[in-house]
Parts: structure tokens; C-alpha cells; sequence
């Protein structure tokens, strides 16, 4: 690793360190001026921006990236407009900073008050959209943390055009511009070298595919909170309604496919499989819906004569991402719960039942980031939580479970004031 | 690395994880049970601990561990029961598990709770005393938590002895006796295994000293909370009164110089730098303190003839554990809290001033877990929080910061219920 690299990073991580300690206590009104002054800036960049993206699009042709992949990669005059318009949203949001948690006053006087304060310096390790370096700046300005984006290599050009914004809003607010930097090279060993900067960065967000995670939470010595797959459940128990279940199947499993909080695994009850089975398939495979099931669930559906194929183990623990399903016939509740805890990715998982007792057991018992009772998995996200915007949603179980808002960007402190009191 | 030891190890963290599982829905009363009856199986099992500990003794005088050290793995009737009392006071403490933190019910009809419960698996690290080990299965247990526990290998046999009684206690209250798991072996290649077991193990809380934490810090891929240094600040204003100033520093330097929350590094404004120092300085050697000063400093004591010696640059950022303080004169607020910011390691530092306003802006800026104004440091304790007990001292951003109790060992989870919701 080049010692000049090492130096460029390490010399970054000080200077937004620096910047934390001024953003940590700078006013709300001040953060929203940057924040509103960005949203001004964004649509008033568009043809730089674009300009900037189309280097990005002739590499990733030039590479033959998928049609998809340069999708994601494609700014457009609308996109950035929607950007921008996330960006007002979190101005919008209250300050989370400086909200007073907790206040005691001990025997001896002691007033004891817990404050919440930002984490300090973040790291944010995403992979190639756009949208993703404005929404992850806004929030960890408006949180008050200092911000170090590494984005994907695809998204270079887009990323320099996008944080040379972000620096004129912070200037123009009156704020440290090194609030907020992007590393300005490629280079893998950039990665590296931060990973290892503990006393200088104090939270990593890795967001992206399973490697990305893996090589992150590997090679840091900064708490990473992991952003990690959704392998999520819908188990129609024996006192379900059919009806309901199959809407919430069919927009847990269709409505957006490709997202972690799509449903990849059904699970039905033994005493209504033959029942509920065979109608819901019907409907999943209208949705072209590939089924992939368990000897039992093969059996019904081979019955009625409704397109199946024999699932692999593998199958059973997937995040297909896609138009497929992995069905399994369960024997009870207890069976459901522990195939839950056992291949599930702890993301979001999801009973349908009428029975209250049964879905307090299952609420209780399924070791999940986020528990429905008679809804679909979808609706684990920031926005339909009333967070406001998200920056993930956690698959770790220490800090932030689930979806993270501005709240869960950031830490707390104790202040304790005294009238001179010493310890006996 | 021996593939036996693999998989003793990876066999121990799944049975864990089995346990977690239960235990994280046992009632309050089975989880107290468990403890009253280790409380009970403690002093009634005196003789086998302490000729466990004897074994533990004769290792540490064959291998010379100096007489400090010796007394620290020491078992006496006396500190069995002080173990025992602590195991009860565990249990006499509010249950965390399943408090609702949160209700909301969003325009769509969800019903969004959100609930605490136990982290999970979580693995403690620790040197060689034998009451963390009771101390932590309590805790642990309490909250809901597996826990695998790894000791020094100096307290190895007496861990042995102390281990089986959890085991004993758990299984007459009618909990797996796996939730409480010693790793029966001093092998480190052990601890290197555990520490990358991420599917089944939540949580790593290392406790010992700065290698130890180094160590599990660069080999763990499950998140770690630390328990680090404590390189703990008093700064005495202009508008400090002289005798609280005096009061306070002594309390915080000389009570129990060996821990986290001792000072070590003294500040004092310019403006009454001659006016308090020396009178300060005459109290600090008159309690055996060391001085090691800045230059100008050493000229205040120099001139009243007043024993110190010139520090180096290592000391201003040392944690010397020890009756040795550093002293440095500032010549402004600002530059007292950008000195903590840059040299303290952000865990408990102090401010003594009769001035609110000047206090306000110190609590503000001065980036530590535990802020204090007019007090003695050495404050910074889960007890004298009201916590009722502590696992440790986070010097972490992240979960927890400052005293670890019961709560700061629990995660949450979002329970939604609805009545057939889907996503549009």
C-alpha cells in the first residue's frame, strides 16, 4: 500500500474530525441552511451533473455492464429533482441532536442527565447510486456527524460532481466544509487504510451485496453497523384468513421484488395447506412467481396440476431478489418459529392469523428485527415507520435494529452536575 | 488451529444460541429463581471454590505473578459472599426484557410498537478475576442472554468451579443450562474461533487491558463494545472556587488511583493558574501524587519550591493508573476543551467553575461519555447512576456509551400489527 495513499486518508479522517467536533454543536437552523442551500444547488447543477454521469455511463457501456446496473447508475433531470426534494425532507425532519433522554437527581445531589449527541465521525461504504451520496450527506449533517463516503467505482464521476455540492452548500452555511468528503480515488487500499482509522472514525455503514458487507466487517477495526440481507417470511398459520393471506403474500413477495424487505420464503400450515395452497399458488404464479417447494407442498401442488419444482436445501435459506418463492408445508407454530429463528436473515417476518394468542406467541418468538401480524413485509422501511428517511435498515442487533433514522445516526452522553461532590 | 477445537468451540456457541431462544421468552420469576439459587449455591459451596482457587494460587506463585496481582485472583469466604450479595442485588432489579419504548399507529391503521428485548448471544472476554465471572452470568442472565464466558487462564480452575454452579442454578430453575457456558479451555486459538462465529454470537464485550481489547478488536467479526482506557480530565476555570477545586481533584486523583474513572491529567486556567496551583500541588504530594508539568507549570511550582519534575510528551496522554498526575496550565476555555478533545480518551472528564455559562459550553463541547461539572470523576459508575450494576465502563459510541446495566445489555425489536395491510 502506497505510503502517500495511507497519508491521504489518514489526513481526511483528521480533517472530518475536526469538522465533527464544530457540526456537534452547531445550530439546527444553520444545518438546515446547508441542508436547503443543497437543495437549491442540485437542480441548479443538473447539466454539470449530468455531464459528470455521462462519463460514468460511457465507462460502464464501455464495460458492458447490464442494462440494469446502468440504470441505477443513470442520473436524469427528474431523479436529481427527486433528490433534491429528499434533501428538503430532511431539513424538514426535527433535530434529533441535544434532546434531553433522561434526568435524575441521585441521593447526593448528583443531577444526572442523558443527552443525545451524534456519533461523531461516519463512514458510509455504498456501492454504485447516486442518490445514495446525497441522502447519506443530508443525514449525517442534519444528525450532526461528520461524513466520509466511499462509493462505487462506477459512480466516480457522478460522486466528485455531486460532493463538490455538497462542499459549496456546508461553505455557503457557514459550516466546515470537511463535514462531508468523498474519497477521492478508487483505489481499493483507500477502503483498506480507513477500515483501520479507529481513533479518528467511529461508526462504519456498509450498505450493498453480501461481499461488500463481508469484506467490511472484516477488515474494520470501527464498529460497522451492517445493513445486511433480508431472507423474509410469511407464515400462514392454521387460523388464517385466505384472503387476507394471499393479498399479503402477493404484495409481500410481487409489489417490489428486488428489494431486502420483500418476502422470499412462505411457510403453511399443515391443517390448511391443501386449502389456502393450491388457490394461492394460482395467484403467485399469475404474477409469474416461480415456486420452489418442499415434498409436501410439491405434492398439493402437483395435485391440482399448478407449475412447481423441487426446492434445493439452499433454497430454503435464500434471498432470490427475483419472481421466485420457497414454499414449505410446517406442522405447527412451534415448527413455524423455529424454522424462522433457524433460516430466516432476522429481518422481517410476518404471521397471518386471526388468532391473537397465536400471533402473540409468534410476536414473541421469532427473533426478528421486525415481527407482522397480519402484514406484509414491506412495510419495514423508514418512511412507513414515520422516520422520515432512512439510511438503511440494520441487520445488526447492537445499536440500530431495523430501520435507521436520524435518531439511530446518533449517540448519547452523560452530563452531571454537582455542587462539589467527591466519592467516599 | 486444531479442527477439534473448532468445533468444541462452534458446537458451544450453537447450543448457545439454543439457549438464547428460551431464554429470551423465560418470565421474569424463572430468571430470578435461577439467581437466588446461585446466591444460595455460592457461600454453601466455599470449600470446593476455594480449593479450586488454590490451584489457580499455586499456578500464579510458580509463575511469580507479583503480589497485586496474586490478590486479585484470590477467593476468600469473605469475597464469596460479597459475590453472592451481588448475584441478588442482580435479582432484585426491574426485569428490561419486553418494557415497550415506543407505540405509534400510523395513517394506514398499523400498530407499531417497539419492544426491548435481549441482545442475544454475547461473549465476554475478560482477565483474571473471578467475581467478573459471576458478576457477568448474573447480569447476562437477567437481561435474557446467553452468555459465553472466556476467562484468564490464571483463574481458569476456579472459573471451572464457579461455572458449574450457574450450570447447577439454572438447571434447578428450569432454564438450559447452556445459557451460561465457560469455554473449557485456556487454548487461545479458542478465543480467535469464537470471535468469528457472527451467524450465532451477537455481541463481544472485551474487559482487561488495552492489549487485550487491541487483540479481540482486530480478530472479531461480531460487533464489539469496549471497555478501554480511562485517560480522565478535571479542568479548573478562572471562575473555579479554590477549595471544591482542591476537594474535587484529590477525591478524583488519589480515592482509588488504579481505575478507568481516576484522573490523570490536570488543567488550570492562566488567569488562577499562581493563585490555586500551589496550595493544589502541596495537597496532591502531601497524598504521594507524582506532578509531571508543563513549562509553565513547573515555573508556578519551581518558584514556591514545590516538588515536581518536567513531563513528556507521553505523559499529557497516559493513563498512568497510578499516584502520578500530569499538569498542564491553558489559556482559555476554548483551548481546555480542545486539549480534552484531542488528548483524553473521551470517558469521564471534568470542569470546576462557579460560572454556569462557562460550564454550559464545557458540558457541550467537551465530547466525552460522561461530562461532569462541580463533581469528582470518579462518579462515572453504574452504581452511583442508579444503574444497580454494571458489566463496564463502553468507551464505544455505539449501543452503549459510559456505564453498561441490564438495559445497555438489550436490543429492540419492531411488533406490527395490523389487519391486512399491503404496500401500494
Amino acid at each position: 500500500m502506497s505510503a502517500d495513499l495511507v497519508q491521504l486518508v489518514t489526513d481526511l479522517a483528521r480533517r472530518a474530525r475536526a469538522a465533527s467536533l464544530v457540526l456537534a454543536t452547531a445550530s439546527t437552523e444553520r444545518k438546515n441552511a446547508a441542508l436547503t442551500r443543497l437543495a437549491e444547488l442540485l437542480p441548479a447543477s443538473t447539466d454539470a451533473l449530468l455531464a459528470a454521469n455521462a462519463q460514468d455511463l460511457a465507462f460502464a457501456r464501455e464495460n458492458h455492464l447490464t442494462g440494469a446496473q446502468i440504470d441505477r447508475l443513470a442520473l436524469t433531470p427528474k431523479s436529481i429533482a427527486h433528490i433534491a426534494e429528499g434533501v428538503r425532507q430532511v431539513a424538514a425532519l426535527p433535530d434529533p441532536v441535544g434532546e434531553e433522554l433522561e434526568r435524575t437527581v441521585r441521593p447526593n445531589g448528583l443531577e444526572i442527565r442523558r443527552i443525545r449527541v451524534p456519533i461523531g465521525v461516519i463512514g458510509i461504504i455504498y456501492e454504485a447510486r447516486p442518490n445514495v451520496t446525497i441522502d447519506c450527506a443530508a443525514l449525517c449533517l442534519k444528525s450532526g456527524n461528520a461524513a466520509i463516503l466511499r462509493g462505487g467505482k462506477e459512480i466516480f464521476h457522478t460522486n466528485v460532481a455531486l460532493a463538490a455540492l455538497v462542499t459549496t452548500a456546508l461553505a455557503d452555511a457557514g459550516l466546515p466544509k470537511d463535514a462531508v468528503q468523498l474519497i477521492p480515488t478508487t483505489d481499493r487500499a483507500a477502503l483498506t487504510t480507513l477500515l483501520k482509522l479507529d481513533t479518528l472514525v467511529h461508526c462504519i455503514i456498509p450498505r450493498g451485496g453480501e461481499s461488500l458487507i463481508r469484506f467490511v466487517t472484516e477488515n474494520s477495526t470501527i464498529p460497522v453497523i451492517k445493513h445486511f440481507k433480508g431472507v423474509c417470511f410469511v407464515y400462514i398459520d392454521r387460523d388464517a384468513d385466505p384472503e387476507m393471506a394471499e393479498k399479503i403474500v402477493i404484495n409481500a413477495k410481487t409489489q417490489r421484488p428486488g428489494v431486502c424487505n420483500a418476502a422470499e420464503q412462505l411457510l403453511v400450515h399443515a391443517d390448511v395447506a391443501e386449502g389456502i395452497l393450491p388457490r394461492l399458488a394460482q395467484a403467485l404464479l399469475a404474477h409469474k412467481v416461480e415456486l420452489r417447494c418442499d415434498p409436501a407442498g410439491a405434492a398439493i401442488l402437483q395435485k391440482h396440476g399448478l407449475a412447481h419444482r423441487a426446492a434445493e436445501p439452499q433454497d430454503f435459506t435464500a434471498e432470490f431478489l427475483d419472481l421466485i418463492m420457497a414454499v414449505r408445508v410446517t406442522p405447527s407454530l412451534d415448527d413455524a418459529i423455529a424454522t424462522i429463528n433457524r433460516d430466516s436473515s432476522a429481518h422481517s417476518d410476518a404471521i397471518i392469523t386471526r388468532n391473537a394468542a397465536t400471533a402473540q406467541r409468534f410476536l414473541a418468538g421469532v427473533d426478528s428485527a421486525t415481527v407482522f401480524w397480519n402484514a406484509s413485509t414491506r412495510f419495514n422501511d423508514g418512511f412507513e415507520f414515520g422516520l422520515g428517511a432512512e439510511i438503511g435498515i440494520s441487520t445488526d442487533r447492537l445499536h440500530a435494529r431495523g430501520p435507521m433514522g436520524l435518531r439511530e445516526l446518533c449517540s448519547y452522553k452523560y452530563l452531571i452536575a454537582g455542587n462539589g461532590q467527591v466519592r467516599g
